[in-house]
């Protein structure tokens, strides 16, 4: 009976998810670091070009730079004879501007002198006395010459609010001067641990006993989201100490983690923690998904609160589906997409309609040379069904499975 | 002329990446780090299991430990009367073993007393006395149960030699009680840039000069990857100048990159630098590639040295396709595939056969809710066309372009 009642009144992942971010704020807070230091940091404020790029005009080629009406009609048969007046250097402003028959030499890269507006390359000359070329080929004006502002204008967006700065993004601000870049703050997520069974991984564990894994299995993810993990430690299944060390957390913290263990006590123990710490308290207690169904979402004091299933699997697969998108949230960012694959699946999956299957994967070099996925199997209590597989796949909430031979999108993790 | 020629004398990508991998030996140095910073680093040694997982046989599920053959038969209508004899509580052996028609109260994780089974789920039982259950179902021996060693055995291989670490490995290691891990040390990537027109990003250029981006473009696909970027600075087109500071830089660190002007005369000057480094020196010094088809392959002195073309695109282009495999082999790591999307290509692309053509593309979503990979045109020696850029495609060696509709897989950047 219970059964059946929670698997109708759960919330399906995106539900439950969108129930979770509409009750969180965005924050508006930044800091100033230094552009060469801000790799995958996040943009905090539009940021438009002060200057325009190029700023002067520039050679693409190896070549003369001319005037394109002294090459007008110019082939190998008959060609435009011109002066070499002098020498483009790089980095330097040309020293003379060009007069009719005239041209300069000129590298990829330098500048065009006043009177030039096109460039001749080396291959289409031919060096016919000391100062004098043949120009084997017409150019029109602009050909093989970037104009200023070509790259970028003055005052053109360039990059948004929420935007994930790459290393081209890192260029592109050198290139226009700005050193520095506003940028959201890290977050600091608090991770407890929680369970009577747990015990350091430094320690021998006790009969019955087993090491905490998924603090640091979270704390290796909330990194490589570029937010600062915060290990609150490994805490009893008792309501007051659970309680104490979750507000102190939640103090400390932009958002809190309690990684409870898989039995029916602990996880309404969870969510009378979560409901303890502040308004509204838990949102959601149970999601339309396996593993992970009882996920709990909590909004305490505005800020977010997660009670994760202890089981490894469910943890790494809810810590993606609720907790990443809401650092991304709160840190204004803009969705970044996985990394994935396309895989050919090997069996048939089954599954339930109405709920969201994640199923780990191993993928293979398959006889034709595409990839195939491989369902890793096993119950969602082990770890290294997490270590043997690659991957994960969705089956999604309104298929009743998968068919062996579908083209899948895999998830790599 | 001198166009053809290159064209046919210059080496595909991959021969050309082979070349160099061949001359070059693969480090074995290894260094010990906690295992709770290890993320993204490569295991330097094959590591098996040091003990099994689980260490004891725990239940999967709230409910009862049994002894199976005591619910052998029974049902809704005709259930099997056991006496509760006990509690198992987290983190202890049970106190007694179980003796025929007894069960103990068990919660998810809970080890299994001597003497039970398997574990009747609690919703299939039904209190009836003050220590007396109705079982509703049989269950079979092993029936909710995780077995000693059912995750992992003792021995087990569990991680390579070149694997990369990701967050579920550290778990898999703490699980097993191992705090710290052998590692490929990060390598030190000098990048030196030279050019007479490239000032620093916090100058104000003159006429003819444009500010370095490509130490810092580097600098940050470096970290990317895992390593230690160091700037060697920016230095003018001299030979003697770039020659003492590439000595330098490959008596300092493992793998050096001159990221050199585009014109023909600093192209030819960064091979007579790296050719006076050591032998072999310059191995290729030109690849069928657009853009990037000036990049130069050497080896000095057992480091791999390269000379990457000074225009944005093709230094990024030619990092992703030489150096970040490099540095892989030099770290022994396994190949990591790229973060892809697959999508459909909005319009035709004309490629030379015998030459990879990398172009750039913005992705959009298509009216069918497919993603569009959009081509982002212009000149390779622009800035921001990588900026606007999402990704790039690939056309192959041995095609003549692709056409509008294709499906392509875009390496997201």
């Amino acid at each position: 009976m219970s059964t059946t009642r929670e698997l109708f009144n759960v919330r399906t992942p995106p539900d439950a998810l969108q129930a979770l971010l509409g009750a969180l704020p965005r924050s508006s807070a930044s800091e100033v670091v230094a552009t060469a230091d801000a790799l995958d940091r996040v943009v905090a404020q539009d940021i438009s070009a002060p200057g325009e790029l190029p700023t002067f005009r520039r050679s693409t080629m190896d070549g003369f730079a001319v005037r394109a009406t002294d090459t007008f009609g110019a082939t190998e048969g008959l060609p435009a004879y011109l002066e070499v007046s002098g020498e483009v250097f790089m980095g330097h402003a040309p020293e003379a501007s060009l007069a009719t028959a005239q041209c300069a030499r000129i590298a990829t890269g330098g500048m065009l002198p006043d009177g030039a507006d096109a460039v001749v390359m080396v291959e289409q000359t031919q060096q016919v006395g000391p100062t004098t070329i043949e120009v084997l080929r017409a150019v029109a004006a602009g050909e093989n010459v970037v104009q200023p502002g070509e790259d970028v204008h003055l005052g053109d967006p360039i990059l948004s609010r929420g935007h994930r700065l790459r290393a081209q993004d890192l260029g592109g601000l050198m290139a226009l001067g700005i050193t520095s870049v506003p940028v959201s703050p890290r977050l600091r997520v608090a991770i407890i641990s929680g369970g009577d069974e747990l015990v350091s991984p430094d320690s021998e564990p006790g009969p019955g006993q087993i090491r905490d894994i998924n603090s640091y299995t979270l704390s290796a993810l909330i990194r490589r989201d570029g937010h600062e993990p915060c290990l609150a430690g490994v805490l009893p299944d008792e309501f007051e100490a659970l309680q104490v060390a979750a507000q102190r957390a939640l103090a400390e913290s932009d958002l809190v983690i309690l990684s409870a263990g898989s039995s029916v006590s602990t996880r309404d123990m969870t969510a009378q923690v979560v409901d303890s710490l502040g308004q509204p308290g838990v949102l959601i207690h149970g999601v339309s998904l396996k593993p992970g169904k009882p996920t709990i979402l909590g909004v305490c004091s505005g800020k977010p609160v997660f009670g994760l299933p202890g089981n490894p699997v469910s943890c790494m697969v809810t810590y993606d589906l609720f907790v990443a998108p809401t650092l991304a949230h709160l840190s204004g960012a803009t969705a970044v997409p996985r990394r994935t694959v396309t895989a050919r699946l090997s069996r048939n999956i089954a599954s339930a309609t109405g709920r969201e299957d994640y199923v780990q994967v191993r993928l293979e070099q398959g006889e034709d040379g595409g990839l195939e996925a491989i369902p890793v199997f096993g119950k969602s209590n082990l770890i290294f069904t997490l270590i043997r597989a690659d991957g994960m796949l969705k089956v999604p909430l309104d298929v009743g499975g998968l068919t062996a031979g579908a083209s899948v999108e895999v998830v790599l993790f």
